[in-house]
């Protein structure tokens, strides 16, 4: 089989002869920027149909055409976790979602806590780290970015299965959730730079479903703590084996 | 007590009483940039002597002088850790050294692997990133960044006495080395984004003092598997407890 090195996240439907339309982006970026001729192999997913060879069947300035060949990979769904984040400064909450993705989150969502700044995200901006995070690290899944809420809300109606992670700097824990079982629904709080207000910490600790977390004497910046709790997660209770 | 926010890291010894001079680079960020007065407290550490809380005596355009006033965190030194790593692209060599000097390693080392496009790495801008990280992080100590050098020759006079937790994407493994006991002498290394060669591979595999270690089922980017590492390291033998 010829040996696919691109991949690319499309909407489209695939499957065995399946025709994908590429838009004016995709197209420059196959043809423009990496050259690619009729015949050339791309590897494609979608979310929910796995990944599949592609070939190059049309190419053109606004747009082209893939058509799957065969099915490289079955569609591998992420653990149901979910990574709550307070927006910091730009680089880093790109870091953060990229991360997210890279690491197994099944969905992103930036949290406005009380020592968040950020009155409002730019979700079609983070969306998109997710999918070329997904493209990199061979994921066949994106986890969706939700748009900015306030975490208080989110805590309001919380869903009453769903375990809760956080990290507090000024408390020590254990990752392992008494009970807690593999593959069982999840989500990780990691606060701002700023750490938790005094009220967030109470309501935190008061909640039936949270589970506090120590991650080390030393301060991790947000970005890091982000990872370094997704590892726990996923070396714990996830889909590390 | 005064409340110092600012940290500082200085060259300078530091004791009851002790006073530090400022060089201009310090004084234009103390004076200029934060605006300090004379009777500001700020905190000092070097690296040796711990954390103390210095109060401004001198202030100038050029220079200045601080006074310790009190220890306010004794030398907490990090586990005996290496983190070998090959140079990436720059913003994310940055960041590793960055988040290696947060996770609590004790030295970086950059290292040329088969893959490595790296020449040279600016070992003088590295270390000052992990003095600044260490600054942010409350750290006491700054891990020392070491010049590049071939992973070849590193691994060929190699410590004997020194574990070395590796983590490739092909191989699945534990981080639990047989017997290795916490506090021991480790070393994580960290392959470049094309993964390590089949060389290295063998070589890697065959050495007695090294462990595999698996990072999950996606592929992460260097800097990702960076912090994923140390993570599982420090939970499993460092100073996370």
């Amino acid at each position: 089989m010829k040996n696919a090195k691109i991949r690319l996240y499309v909407e489209h439907p695939l499957g065995q002869g399946q025709t994908v339309p590429l838009n004016r982006d995709q197209a420059h970026y196959l043809f423009g920027v990496m050259r690619l001729g009729v015949g050339a192999p791309v590897l494609l997913f979608n979310g929910r149909d796995g990944e599949w060879r592609a070939d190059v069947t049309q190419t053109g300035k606004r747009g082209g055409e893939l058509t799957c060949a065969e099915q490289t990979a079955p569609l591998r769904m992420p653990p149901d976790l979910w990574l709550l984040f307070a927006p910091i400064k730009k680089a880093r909450t790109d870091f953060i979602v990229e991360k997210a993705a890279e690491m197994g989150a099944a969905r992103i969502c930036p949290v406005q806590t009380d020592f968040t700044n950020a009155e409002r995200v730019r979700r079609d901006r983070l969306q998109a780290h997710a999918v070329e995070a997904a493209e990199q690290c061979g994921g066949t899944y994106v986890p969706a970015v939700d748009d900015l809420r306030k975490l208080d809300r989110m805590l309001a109606d919380w869903p009453g299965d769903r375990q809760l992670m956080f990290c507090d700097e000024a408390e020590a824990g254990s990752v392992q959730a008494p009970g807690a079982a593999r593959g069982g629904k999840w989500a990780i709080l990691i606060g701002p730079e700023g750490g938790f207000s005094e009220g967030e910490r109470a309501r935190l600790r008061a909640l039936p479903f949270a589970h506090v977390v120590s991650l080390g004497p030393r301060i991790l910046r947000a970005d890091t703590a982000a990872v370094a709790a997704m590892t726990l997660w996923q070396q714990a209770m996830g889909d590390w084996t």
